[in-house]
């Protein structure tokens, strides 16, 4: 008889579920028995990908044999002009998932505790779980983050502090006089990391830009992320921006080659990119605006939201409302798992796909 | 002043050494003075990338602004079926490091121990150290490991146990009768990783196949890669087979989206390419026996190989020969921090490129 495995395995692990990602939609489309769905669903940059990109990721493939730049040497110096920082403030990931990780490993052990907020984004309490460490989570205020609970909460083996901003899946955010008096509020010997993966849309007046902030909270860890703007999430690349010492930390823990090639060549021109840029954001600021007066014509709450998904409330269960949207090729996420269960979050999309969700939407809420 | 960041990582963060990865070539061609460098320092494959993965690589530039498949499915599929298993006995890294991470989180906690050899993979003191574990390292035998100093170095907490085979830097290998009585005296309730990265190239009648072995060994993680014969080391991608209950505890602590999109179509297509794969077998046999005879007519103590890598002896500190081949630009690999500091690995490349190390090689030696 096979021994258990699951009692070999850490209690970290143990405690975690695997992740049930999303079907793919040629899956969705066979098991609906529908045609040309579209996928509301991830967060993705819907205006396609950049030709600078492409260009460049072309002028690369016969190189695939040899291993990447563990360093990452020209991005890292890309990203240290763009943030006119060092490249000893950034730390590159496989994706700011990675960044997450990598800061937890460095960081915390199994006897420490790391502090969250309620409907935070889903990476961190896996990545607490994962070490074993204590997840010490604080109720939301109007769906956002509490910094005052917050503050409060901080225990003595707190060891780092996620922040979400904005946050994925309700698009809060804290404005920046208010975590400006959180963070010179919390010790320095706790890391905080103000994870900022939708920072390009956010142009909400009193949002902050926290990689300014480097020398005057020097336990900051800011990630960003070229999966949602930059409209690189199949290659996986996020970044960090952090003290040197913090840096060198997250590069011991780090797997020498975190980051491939493709999308170490992709970011470096992405960056320089800015009309793509620039074209997403003005795309999805008109799209997120043409989605919240739908939901308010039809009468449906939503968090107001700045970044590239909308989350709405349909006051009673989601499911039934996400399934029927699937019927009518529509995929947009329920988020039951991060207590939400009378939300759905739908992702700006171009305009035919926010006008056939909206057109979606109203048909499945009036349907008898 | 600013806080200690140091004292706040995890003890295993602290003892950790951040990578120090290989220079480009272009900084040694700069630094050196020299063009047309070669890079025999990687054991990567020399002989280009498939024309079917440049197809399909192209065929999805388009997506790049999408998430990849966080389940890998069709590549899974594809794994399963030339492996005569099931997808639930299949787990996708982000190269095979991954993978050798992904076990020692997924079981090993700061109270246990993992077991290798001396002369074995750089990788395994990294992920063992990371969670703080105990490393229990046992001398080699030839240079090779030693499987009943192993089985008797096993200790009651002892959790993991790594075998490289083929080994590197060593190009050592264990035989089908040694590995299987180990494996017999081994309690099941140690997990077993045999890092497979070379399968491909191991022609030695010994050399046995552990991907068959998954029903009689529960305990067995085979862990391989796409870096090597597949030629795919800069999209980052490699694989394990085991039980599924082992799978299942690997994709908890896994990363939703640790494999990008590209690698998952690549390593597909490269799985169907037999041409691609035999070619770069054939070239390097041709090149590894040229590379041992050239040792043998310089009087040149090797280990022999039958991977796509050899290691030979100076019989004297070989790090003024490794500078002085890199002035003939040619770049092989020091492995001083295997504890083999009067040993090179030198990557077996292309016909010429073999040629000039060893006309290189020859020069430098015997220069006054």
């Amino acid at each position: 008889m096979t021994c258990d495995f699951f009692k070999l395995a850490t209690k970290g692990a143990q405690a975690l579920q695997p992740y049930q990602p999303g079907k793919p939609i040629e899956e969705l489309e066979r098991e609906y028995g529908i045609k040309n769905a579209i996928k509301l669903a991830s967060n993705e940059n819907p205006t396609g990908i950049s030709p600078l990109v492409v260009t460049a990721i072309q002028a690369h493939l016969q190189e695939l044999p040899r291993y990447p730049d563990g360093n990452g040497f020209r991005l890292k110096q890309a990203l240290a002009a763009y943030h006119s920082r060092t490249i000893n403030n950034v730390v590159l990931g496989n994706g700011s998932n990675d960044i997450l990780d990598l800061v937890a490993r460095a960081f915390v052990t199994a006897q420490d505790s790391v502090l969250f907020s309620a409907h935070a984004f889903a990476v961190y309490p896996i990545v607490t779980q994962a070490i074993g460490a204590k997840m010490i989570i604080t109720p939301a205020k109007n769906w956002g983050h509490d910094l005052i609970a917050m503050r409060q909460a901080i225990e003595p083996n707190t060891k780092l502090i996620f922040i979400a901003n904005p946050n994925n899946p309700t698009g809060t955010w804290v404005s920046k006089t208010e975590l400006q008096a959180f963070l010179d509020s919390v010790p320095e010997t706790i890391i905080i990391v103000l994870d900022e993966a939708y920072f390009d849309y956010m142009d909400a007046p009193d949002y902050p830009d926290s990689s300014l902030w480097l020398d005057r909270y020097p336990n900051l860890v800011v990630a960003r992320t070229f999966s949602k703007a930059y409209g690189l999430a199949a290659l996986r690349i996020g970044y960090a921006l952090a003290h040197p010492d913090i840096i060198n930390l997250l590069n011991r823990v780090r797997q020498p080659f975190n980051v491939n090639s493709l999308a170490l060549i992709a970011a470096e021109v992405a960056l320089q990119d800015r009309a793509y840029v620039m074209n997403a954001i003005a795309l999805n600021k008109v799209g997120l605006a043409k989605l919240t007066q739908g939901f308010e014509k039809m009468g449906i709450n939503y968090i107001p939201s700045r970044a590239n998904f909308i989350t709405f409330d349909l006051g009673k269960p989601a499911l039934p409302v996400y399934e029927a949207l699937l019927r009518e090729g529509v995929i947009v996420r329920p988020i039951g798992s991060y207590g939400m269960p009378n939300h759905l979050r739908v992702t700006v999309g171009l305009p035919e796909e926010n006008e056939r969700f909206l057109q979606s939407l109203k048909k499945v809420l009036t349907k008898p």
